[in-house]
């Protein structure tokens, strides 16, 4: 039986590969995609969601346009991350179809309270869709069967400040709503993902086989290394989005820690730090589990062959 | 052509009376009711904004639930000032009627955007349902035609900490994203508030008039009296909420300011503290209308004539 | 018997009409002077502090430089406020005379230790120095006669932030520090002060009298008029330490309530926020007596007449 | 030629044992002792500073009594960690010498004045007595030769709150002072502290030797031992201030990395994170050295021979 996945998502480069990984995999069936501000605007990652699932041919998934800017503070985009268009040099075409009319935070709870127990919600964006879900129906913290969350930096350093990751910079009220809202959550932090790189040669591997998906592949990630380069002295880029994916059908990919963490909403410089209490000196119940160790070619050779697999069906 | 309100509220001693003058007033129609959590929990309030309405004959009007927590932060509720029930001393039959099904803020949302223009909103509690609203549908913004608030202290202390009025202290995230929203906000401060008290000499004139109105009026009062002699050696009772929905069709009740106005979300002791920028260092547009000047047995009289006529009617 | 005074000073255009009121008054005796940064430099104000006293010919008053910048944060200096050097458009001579070796702060120390509750000390700028010789000699808080402060903004709104007076921003560390020590404190806020405004009908008067001191008076606060026409919309100037200086023995000029006063420390918009529990939510121990009531007219008579006798000495 | 150290220090199990390794290594000259609250009062720290120098027989270095509470919070000391007299279980007789009457941080500031370049400070407690100085008198910034700092977390979770270690916790308003102050630092952070552990074995060593030395190394070091077992599950003890002491003279124990290090102070979760900008988003000079890798036995022998040679001397 596989599972029942819905990607709260802005995609972004990663979070494209990530909703490629999800068609590709037996073991899951995308249910839907709610959008959400952050590598790009929401009118642009809705586009881009869109577009993607045309051009692997699932425009049967259905799209939810979702918040467009954080629960509390200001937007913030990540345009020299992902380009402006949030899909780096890749030029797809204007999507064919059309995202449906519920809002994004409504199609998570419909889908959670309609089927309890039987959702898996994979949050690759900002949380502003989730925590506005969890203040709108709080029981869909009972009803969801578990959610996979791309985000935060535990004992690595920030990829946005010194100390905070992106996602829960942008909107660390919502990630606060989240944390706290005691829904079974399993964190995929900077940690684990800054340690599985996409290279040159992963690239080329996949570059063998002529398909629209390649070549967006490549002219996205191109994009995406650049920056890494640039900023962080990285050879190869960081693909968080799809590795998080992974873990709901192989979570072997990894070694997990049950913790108490939070996140920084003060006004300082710690906004947007997610932190575990490890000696919990608050004597505060766990709140989730955080992959902490990695097997990083593990999860690259599944990312491949995936993508093989795709790449050879979609020519 | 009568203004057309809905009431975002926590009934709640005072908020009772606005409904009540609402009911009472020819000037206004009172379209709906969406309950938010502050001085009692949601249940409690959306059963008491029920039981207020068939008290009052009017169970024609539709009430929609709203949040049960803050934004952000943690749930703080009221009881000292309203009692376990938020309704005092008062003790109502529990309501035969039912809120509909449709959320608080789904239903703000739906009205706003099918009657551009038209819709005039008094928030009288904490204000979670409103910036939920916000943030799913940003439209709303430009179609509400005013938004009425009671809430925040600008020179005057705080009613809850030195420097926070009870309902931006209990959600001052949700009253950071309505007073940046750009909405036309007129605000209701205890600056105001707080000079307009309603007495036993008020309450002995209203006593007259034998009707199951006048007793909820006196045994709710009554409670809250208390709290005020206690707390803060005022004789008598602040009634905050009938006086913000007055100014709906009485704006000459007050004089106003416009200014700049916001509140404080960092986590010290300045948290929940609504300020305006007065000499406007920072240079940014005024935000909102801000009643700092009163007539304060104009509103009175207002009231208790009201209040009179509608004892007569219900007995 | 005259009262012994200690300033601690940022001479700065009011600081040095305070000095002058000093000098001028047979009900105090001035026993020196320890500078402080705020207004302009330590080492400009410390300059301006001598060169006043030449003017005045009172040499004989010792001065001590303190601190060079605040107790935690980065420097601010006012220099839209009181001009480059402090001194508006008037122009001194460089001073004949050396500040003493000694450090401000040990000077405070050593004069309060050595004369037990014989010393008033009057703190007119940034509370560095004051907050130092605590932390280095707690056992001056007892042995202090009591303390006068110009500082902060009670309901008043702030003259630097929309919350912050400009000598508690500047560093509300050291007044954190200051209020809590539990010294005999007398706080003169903006919302007194800034009732007392110095006309130029005031002016005038005392430039009936040709005197070096009347130049100096005019060609300072000329400065300063213009800066308060410009930012505040006052037609005058606000003296806040001359004012300051006259309560330590003319205490009928202000009425006063006995508070619980704190800064606010945190790192939002609040931070150097002075504010009184007027409710006492937090049932904590009033810590100062603040000036909340004032007799302008009271106080710039003394003022004038002071003046007009020591121009009447120096020619 | 010795260098010359002057210890601020808080002893405190571990300040005593680098108190000891001072003494006991020919390569440096401890000058004097400027003491600091922090595991203890400083009264008490003060009188065990004495009594350490009595038991080693070294009563001619000169001890200076520091700051009695932190810069700017209240105060906070660690009777679970070091005991109710920061000793452990170690019972010394009362000393025999009075500390000198100058302020701690008035000796850091004539010595290091005194001679330009020639002083090494090592401060191994709350950074109070370090700041006063730097803000008394700030050209003592030009003038150390260097600053060895235990204190702060990098990578590693705090010891006292989860992102704070404990000096930095205790007071993060001297941190930020001293780490922002331009001064050249080498940083020892619990990164490399928490690798050196103090085993039993260790002290069994150390055992076999007859000496007041060995009886008290054995009498304190049990009680931290028990501490890091209960709060920590650490089999041993972790001696951070010999660590740090070691590294004046001995500086291969560890690796070093030249980084933007800041602590947070602001009033959230974060108070008292001391965090690196290892990618410099902010684009800031690089402040100081830390110590990031370490050997933890290249110390621990180190430390073990020369407390060997110390009590082989000291019967």
């Amino acid at each position: 039986m596989p599972k029942h996945i819905i990607l709260d998502s802005d995609p972004g480069i990663d979070d494209s590969l990530a909703i490629l990984l999800a068609l590709a995999s037996p073991e899951i069936v995308l249910d839907g995609i709610s959008t959400i501000h952050g590598n790009a605007s929401t009118e642009q990652v809705t586009k881009n969601a869109l577009s993607i699932l045309e051009l692997a041919k699932a425009s049967h998934v259905p799209v939810f346009k979702g918040c467009d800017v954080p629960l509390v503070k200001d937007s913030l985009l990540g345009p020299e991350t992902h380009g402006d268009t949030g899909l780096g040099y890749a030029k797809l075409p204007d999507p064919q179809t059309q995202p449906k009319i519920q809002h994004g935070s409504d199609y998570l709870i419909e889908q959670i309270m309609s089927r309890p127990g039987e959702v898996t919600l994979v949050a690759l964006g900002p949380l502003t869709n989730v925590a506005i879900a969890i203040r709108k129906e709080p029981r869909i913290v009972q009803n969801v069967k578990e959610v996979f969350i791309m985000g935060g930096a535990i004992q690595h350093p920030g990829n946005t400040t010194a100390l905070a990751e992106f996602n829960t910079y942008v909107d660390p009220h919502a990630a606060h709503v989240v944390f706290h809202s005691g829904m079974p959550m399993i964190l995929t932090p900077l940690d684990v993902t800054y340690q599985c790189i996409f290279t040159k040669d992963d690239l080329n591997r996949l570059e063998k086989i002529d398909s629209p998906i390649t070549k967006f592949i490549s002219d996205s990630t191109r994009f995406y290394m650049e920056f890494h380069d640039e900023y962080q002295k990285i050879d190869g880029c960081v693909i968080n989005d799809p590795m998080t994916l992974a873990l709901t059908f192989m979570p072997e990919i990894c070694d997990y820690q049950d913790l108490v963490v939070d996140v920084d909403i003060s006004t300082g410089v710690g906004l947007g730090n997610t932190f575990a209490d490890f000696y919990n000196y608050e004597k505060k119940p766990k709140n989730m589990k955080v992959a902490m160790g990695v097997r990083p070619r593990m999860f690259m050779e599944l990312f491949l062959e995936r993508m093989e697999g795709l790449c050879s069906k979609i020519r």
